[in-house]
């Protein structure tokens, strides 16, 4: 396999989070990227349609909204509550120009995984019709199961392939996370039948470095950890997938670097070792 | 479904680390714990033969040696030292007079999950006869997910299983710890199918806090975290498991703690939410 094309590198405003996005775009753009997720933190207080005409003025593709979902809760007014907040959440996106919002579908402790799932689902179900009306499409994310407590009960490719089947609708995929999945088993196949199913909506990569010293911000660069990142990226394309390489890392390690010096090294890496 | 019963408590030696074996088993007995786990490490310097007529003597039973395994490496060299090791393992399981070897079986970063399990099905077919011989069985422990990079390949119940089929002997089963599997979405089935192929070999408890301080040792007593143990154990036992609940704890927090008030936690943890 070849290095991927400078023109699909995408990458998440969170994983230069020192910068504003009204900082992190100019630079993104200066050096070449050409797609942004924005996280939804970056826009608080702004007002999201001013923030889609700045980002495309800098010639950069709005990828998706990051991010709705955490649909599960113990009563059914905070099912609600979470089902009002992922309407907010399309409009957000409609508003910015995202065509796509990634979902991390949440999780009760305590709460068997199971309901959690069902609630997912009917949560999902329930806000696709603002979805489609929106024209903003939603990927589920399937998240490690080291977040299967409180963040995700869906925690591998089948499970959200089974949701996706269950929604049947062209408004729902699937977002692969390459921290994710890396270790799922039946990851190969999965891909190839969310290819199938039109369901293969974003693709994100980053590497999994270990002992992590945090469970949640301790992400690597491509190339750092372990993950065979550009096999499981020939499998995507094989799929038939045509999108972005969304680079999307959380470290507290790297947010303490110069950020300049890291958007090169995040160029270099995507090059080198996606 | 009820408490699980005194006569099936059984705690790893590792649970109360600050105690060298022979702290520890007196201790045990006292509260009434009826067997144990050996951890390897408590064995060293020590002759495996006296360790086992001490507990023996102390009226508890020896459930286990932790831990044999890691049959992945690069080189054909180091795959043949990992299974001299395991042989190693083996007499001193015998010695010791414990019936089970639990295998934490290994993984290379880099190296392919798929290539690191056909290497540890290579691994455990080598000392199968040694283990046969010592009639001493070897119980393939699926690790969580967040292990794969280092520890374990195997981070299902169904890999675990296909292994079991592969292998195809009396001497290899399957150790079932809530703390790797609790998110498996295959977890009662597979139990099940554990129970009807004779290949439930043990059942560890402790519980997932998080978010955790460290990714190995910031376990939690039994009914500190988000597992439904009691359901699993019922699981387990529908599926026909007579043996010990074993009380498996790595916990940096509690091994600070006085560990003669934590036997007593234990014992009512093991109780009230086990």
């Amino acid at each position: 396999m070849n290095s991927p094309s400078l023109d699909r590198l995408c990458i998440h405003s969170i994983t230069t989070k020192p910068w504003s996005l009204y900082e992190a775009v100019p630079r993104y753009a200066a050096v070449g990227v050409k797609g942004i997720t924005v996280w939804r933190q970056a826009l608080e207080g702004r007002d999201p349609r001013g923030a889609g005409a700045f980002i495309r003025d800098h010639g950069l593709s709005i990828v998706s909204l990051c991010r709705g979902g955490f649909f599960p809760a113990l009563t059914p007014a905070d099912r609600l509550k979470a089902i009002d907040e992922n309407r907010r959440c399309i409009d957000e996106a409609a508003a910015l120009g995202a065509p796509l919002i990634v979902l991390v579908c949440g999780a009760v402790p305590g709460q068997s995984l199971d309901e959690s799932r069902r609630q997912i689902t009917e949560g999902i179900a329930a806000v696709l019709p603002h979805a489609a009306a929106a024209g903003v499409k939603l990927a589920i994310e399937p998240l490690h199961p080291m977040y299967a407590a409180d963040r995700s009960a869906v925690n591998t490719m089948a499970q959200a392939r089974a949701m996706c089947t269950a929604l049947n609708s062209p408004w729902v995929g699937i977002a692969v996370d390459v921290y994710h999945v890396w270790w799922d088993p039946d990851l190969e196949a999965e891909i190839k039948l969310a290819g199938r199913n039109g369901t293969l909506a974003a693709f994100h990569v980053c590497d999994w470095v270990f002992p992590f010293a945090d469970m949640l911000n301790d992400r690597g660069l491509m190339g750092e950890g372990c993950i065979d990142i550009r096999t499981i990226r020939g499998w995507v394309e094989a799929a038939g997938f045509t999108g972005f390489n969304e680079v999307e890392i959380f470290s507290n390690r790297l947010w303490q670097t110069d950020q300049t010096d890291f958007l090169l090294r995040i160029k270099q890496a995507y090059l080198n070792c996606t």
